[in-house]
């Protein structure tokens, strides 16, 4: 852990000293709070800020971004918080020039334009709207073959590759998925091409999933997807200021050695854009599992289309405004239970993010009233709606990192939300979190079903969930959380700072294509989502019982018994990724040595032999082992102890329930690694991070699990040093934890 | 076994007597009579061959039908052999009107016809073609609303099911593929469809597989697949003969009580005249894996298109001409070696069937040249050249129902062959040839890699094979041979008369979408398949080999213990799928009690909870579980018995060879059941059929499986009981052979 930190954190815990009420007692208040909550929630207050919100587009340095902060802002002071506007100053780059053109075989020049509807009454708002465009593209201006790389990620260049086919010096067309978007500019960079279009291909949000808008929500022939593609996996928040807030002084990178902003020009374009350019290509037939759902042959290229890409953009410092409100802590006022969903979209944004955004309010608005009531929380209660989470979760990271001595002594957790819709309860985190999670899952009727929202996603799993969470769910053991990657703002909170976090939202049963297109309205909500809001209320539900159970808990809820499972099952895929690997190595190169590839293949489709594999070492895993054997019989131990004080009927001391709770808070804190992971030190966590080559998508135990993946063997060794460190002081820890528990 | 056909076997048993030559000395000549074989073959003939034979239309009836059979036979004769045509007479409607057309939410009438092409010399000899149609469609004016049941197979009705969606009085359309044909209609009529309309998807053999014709291989926009649709699952052959030959004057059902003929109108047509009638759907968007390659969305109706079909045929009796071609056997006359190819087509046909008919004409030729040189084929060598296979397999059905009894006393093994292309080799057939068949591939070399047809086929399954096929492969074990189903002509000798039976062809590096269209040209094969006609010569090596293997083999080569590890391997999946079925069935029951899929369902798309399933028994296997072990026993004593006979250097009698042959040959037929399959009687071999619901596809242990799957519980121990019956004769009959070996 940052040394730092505990210093901080011991410190707090030496001055305070108070004795807590009983467990039963306090079950039973905090039963009837929660029914008292729900009965304020009212979606009708959801629709019809999500009208206000929406009404305009609010992306980053637009009026009515700053405008709806303020509107926030009033509306959570007018609930009894203490509310303000925190300003930051970011590099918010917009597009100047947009250029692209097929210029051979035949001459097509792309039109970049989302058209207006008459069933959608804010698309006509051009003159607010931003154009389509993915934010942190270079300025650029190329001219070049152009290659179909399918997803755009590590392994279809090796595809690629299998075909004889580089890209160094082409321009690529990747389609949409498959990977957050930001990495497929990245890899086609390390790759050598000058140059990326991202396409929305129909079968992934278009008519191959469901009827385009305005028929139906997918999207349609002329929509496009606009996007950041900072490479957020190195750092999140302003590229110019890793590390430190964007505060109007701030000592700035200078845009050319920002190292999150791509290398070369990206833009996303919509199939009807993209149809002129896949159509033209030559070179062999894609491989089936890249063909998407356009009427026609999808080919690799290149040789046959010529593109011109031209890109400039205004390098602009533009505010952002992130709202803050609180409400103080009765007893813990050092504590905070902190509560967040971005404000900013790209266009509209009724689903991303204002149906997160305003059950989030409605949550806020109905604790507001139990403290109007007379409730006090213990802890702090923090709600934050942030700006600029779109190009890079901008308003979080900064002020993360403005704040991060302080959070790092008093942040209890973070909850995040961001669009919500019709379904299922999706819910991810740390993994210290899950027993937490489903009780409150227990606690929230399911809308649609009358059940609660956890049996209806025990349901959705039993009927369409992996072997795994069959198995489970048919045995009733609690539903897993998936750990987090990036694609919100938990990332600087958790990843950065090792604040426990958890992301919650509904989902699954209103899919359409509207994502970061102006048809993300409140028209499109209204019709295709959760028209009644009645999955809002339930989100706010949800976040509103875990504010209210974390707020005024005794200890804080982690069962860490679920941790060091997770923990575990991680260790032992990596090494079961090792053992594959090296089998499939050494059976790949016994048969590139007995010609296997060159029998089996085809001469008239020119596929090359695959280069053969260094030979996967055996590591030596044992040191992680044992410090997920301590990591288990330190769970364990606070487990029973938690039981034992239970069923005694003892009580802390506040002092000691101070240390407690403090050592309960740091046992994430210390999942942290002060050099963070190898070539991204501002990703501290040793256990989540966005995966370098999947952005959104998590990587457990990211410093061994990359160094596997990447075959660096020697620092997969390393790595399992610092991680296995990083658990023993976890187990260090609780296991103090534990015995603060039994008196001793 | 059938008793006649004992009896008939054991006399002629009787009567012969002759020392057969070592086998040391037999194996070289074998090997010199190959290499001889081998300098004969000479792609360029093929090439003629093709040229003429596929110049015009020549599907049954037609003027070039005639022509080509009477070249065929012409050259046999100029070849050596005793040639013959035998004709028979058979139903085969053509049609005299075709009308589908779209009266509702907009007017649209399908083209049915497939263009000229400039780039495919032949497409312009309209005169001359059959139009698209489904041979045995019925008569039939129907107008109803439209349904789409993805492939039409009966799980798709379940799933139609879910939805709540009832075909019974409406036409369904189906894309072909996930089963052959014929099964589309036949389950529309049992589920009360009044129609029945099959279109090509481009998913399946248009341009998402590859670049559509002319530019590419693959099925363009208008093209469509011919092809029959009578129930060749209850009888191969006229329909209206079943049993008997369909001579001049066979007594002959009357149509309608002709049980193969469909019972409702059926149309194939193509993707341009199937996108209309698709696009225009209502009701729920299908499931995923029921969405082609269009561009739109797939709905599965019904409620908006209506849609009128008219079909009307000429139900004509026509003649087929049947090529019959031997030399006659120097030492076992009487035991004949038999080899088929069609010689029919749907249309030009120069795929499929010209391309094998070309191969097995040099293959002949080849072996006329030995025997010209003075080999004498101790067997009588058989060559066929069918008609009639395109409507139902009439002319090698007819043929084996007028010589039924002939056959089964003297047919010691039927190869066929049908389309071939460039590739891999493709061979299914009687279980027991399997290591003959693999022994023939290590013989011949594969054209482009110069290594043997063996290493290839291995080369594909190390890389691309399942996962039993690669750990097959790895350890070096013989690749396995497909169980036969039915879709050539070998099913009325293995699976009418119990012959054993192989298929043999090259194919996989040409794929193409020309299938049953006038685009299957000599233009077309000449561009995209196997253009040097290389494969036809490598098949024409890989059937002349075994030709002559067989016929000059002192002791016919079978191995019985792959039959016996197959018969198990049957008994265990049927086991398997028993008690999965069992699990499912409960497992599924419970979540219905439990309300999980009302739970789980989207309530916007009105997803219906499946109905109970009865509970799936405990079946009592043992009967063939120990008629299984009985032939293992006896198929390992066969192995020792014949090691130790060759090792001894003794030999057998001319009498005691022939017995022993009969013996060998025989094993095949006492695998038939008398009484045929249930509900099936003109199918009687126990072990292998085409599936009642797949059509092409085979099902092993056919009575016990198909009753399993259908859930017809009394059925399936009844078949244990036949089935185990079968197996019991195949032990003794093997057994006994075994004893000759031995010197018993």
């Amino acid at each position: 852990m940052n040394h730092r930190h505990f210093m901080r954190l011991f410190l707090i815990i030496l001055v305070t000293g108070f004795a807590v009420s009983s467990n039963a007692q306090e079950l039973k208040e905090q039963l009837t709070r929660e029914k008292e909550f729900d009965a304020q929630v009212n979606p009708s207050n959801l629709k019809e800020w999500m009208k206000l919100l929406s009404s305009h587009p609010h992306h980053v340095g637009s009026p009515w971004d700053k405008k709806n902060a303020e509107f926030i802002s009033s509306q959570f002071a007018s609930w009894g918080y203490k509310s303000r506007i925190e300003e930051f100053y970011v590099l918010f780059p917009t597009p100047k020039t947009r250029l692209l053109e097929m210029t051979s075989p035949q001459k097509f020049t792309a039109r970049l334009t989302e058209p207006v509807l008459p069933e959608d009454a804010t698309s006509n708002q051009i003159d607010e709207q931003l154009p389509t465009y993915n934010a942190y593209s270079a300025d650029g201006d190329v001219t070049a073959e152009l290659v179909y790389v399918n997803y755009g990620v590590p392994k279809d260049y090796e595809i690629l590759a299998e075909y004889g086919i580089d890209v160094k010096g082409k321009i690529v067309i990747a389609r949409y998925g498959g990977s957050w978007r930001g990495i497929k500019p990245k890899v086609a960079f390390e790759h050598g091409a000058v140059g990326c279009v991202i396409y929305s291909d129909p079968k992934e949000d278009g008519y191959y999933q469901g009827d385009a808008y305005p028929e139906g929500a997918f999207r349609s022939e002329e929509g496009a997807q606009r996007g950041s593609v900072a490479d957020t996996p190195v750092y999140s928040g302003d590229p110019l200021t890793p590390f430190i807030a964007a505060t109007k002084d701030a000592r700035r990178l200078s845009i050319k050695d920002a190292p999150t902003i791509m290398k070369i020009p990206v833009l996303p374009i919509s199939y009807a854009d993209a149809i002129p350019l896949l159509k033209s290509l030559g070179g062999p037939v894609a491989p089936e599992t890249w063909r998407g759902a356009l009427p026609f042959t999808y080919h690799l290229g290149p040789g046959k289309s010529i593109v011109h890409l031209k890109l400039e953009f205004n390098w602009d410092i533009k505010p952002i405004y992130d709202v803050i409100a609180e409400i103080q802590g009765s007893v813990f006022p050092d504590e905070w239970v902190i509560r967040g969903n971005h404000h900013d979209a790209w266009v509209n944004g009724a689903s991303d993010p204002v149906s997160g955004q305003v059950a989030m309010m409605e949550e806020a608005r109905s604790i507001g009233e139990l403290v109007k009531k007379g409730w006090k929380p213990k802890r702090t209660v923090v709600y934050c709606a942030w700006d600029g989470e779109e190009p890079g979760l901008l308003g979080s990271s900064e002020w993360v990192e403005a704040h991060a001595d302080e959070l790092t002594a008093k942040a209890v957790v973070y909850i995040n939300s961001d669009a919500n819709g019709r379904g299922f309860l999706s819910a991810g985190g740390s993994q210290s979190l899950r027993h937490f999670v489903n009780e409150i899952s227990k606690e929230v009727l399911d809308p649609e079903k009358n059940v609660t929202v956890y049996e209806r996603l025990r349901a959705k799993l039993l009927l369409g969930g992996s072997p795994d969470q069959k198995k489970a769910a048919l045995e009733k053991q609690e539903f897993q959380i998936s750990p987090l990657g990036s694609g919100s703002d938990f990332t600087p909170f958790l990843q950065h700072l090792g604040i426990a976090s958890l992301d919650i939202g509904f989902g699954g049963e209103d899919n359409g294509g509207s994502y970061h297109s102006i048809y993300d309205s409140f028209d499109h909500y209204l019709r295709f989502s959760d028209s009644d809001f009645s999955y809002g209320k339930a989100l706010a539900e949800i976040g509103g019982h875990a504010m209210i159970h974390v707020s005024d808990a005794d200890y804080i809820p982690f069962r860490f018994t679920d941790f060091s499972d997770a923990v575990k099952r991680y260790m032992n895929e990596i090494a079961a990724t090792t053992d594959e690997m090296r089998e499939q190595s050494s059976a790949r190169n016994r048969m590139i040595d007995d010609h296997i590839y060159f029998q089996a293949s085809d001469p008239k489709k020119f596929l090359y032999t695959p280069a053969k594999d260094d030979l996967v070492p055996y590591l030596d895993f044992s040191m992680l082992q044992n410090a997920v054997a301590r990591v288990q019989s330190s769970a364990s131990a606070y487990a029973s102890a938690l039981d034992g004080f239970k069923e005694s009927g003892r009580t802390l001391s506040k002092e000691k329930t101070t240390t407690l709770n403090h050592m309960l808070i740091n046992s994430e804190r210390v999942l942290t690694v002060k050099s963070g992971l190898p070539r991204r030190p501002w990703y501290t966590h040793a256990i989540y991070a966005p995966g370098f080559y999947t952005g959104y998508g998590v990587k457990t135990l990211p410093g061994i699990r990359e160094a596997v993946e990447e075959r660096n063997w020697k620092e997969a060794e390393q790595q399992i040093a610092v991680v296995s460190s990083a658990l023993d002081a976890f187990s260090a820890n609780v296991t103090a934890a534990a015995k603060i528990l039994k008196g001793e």
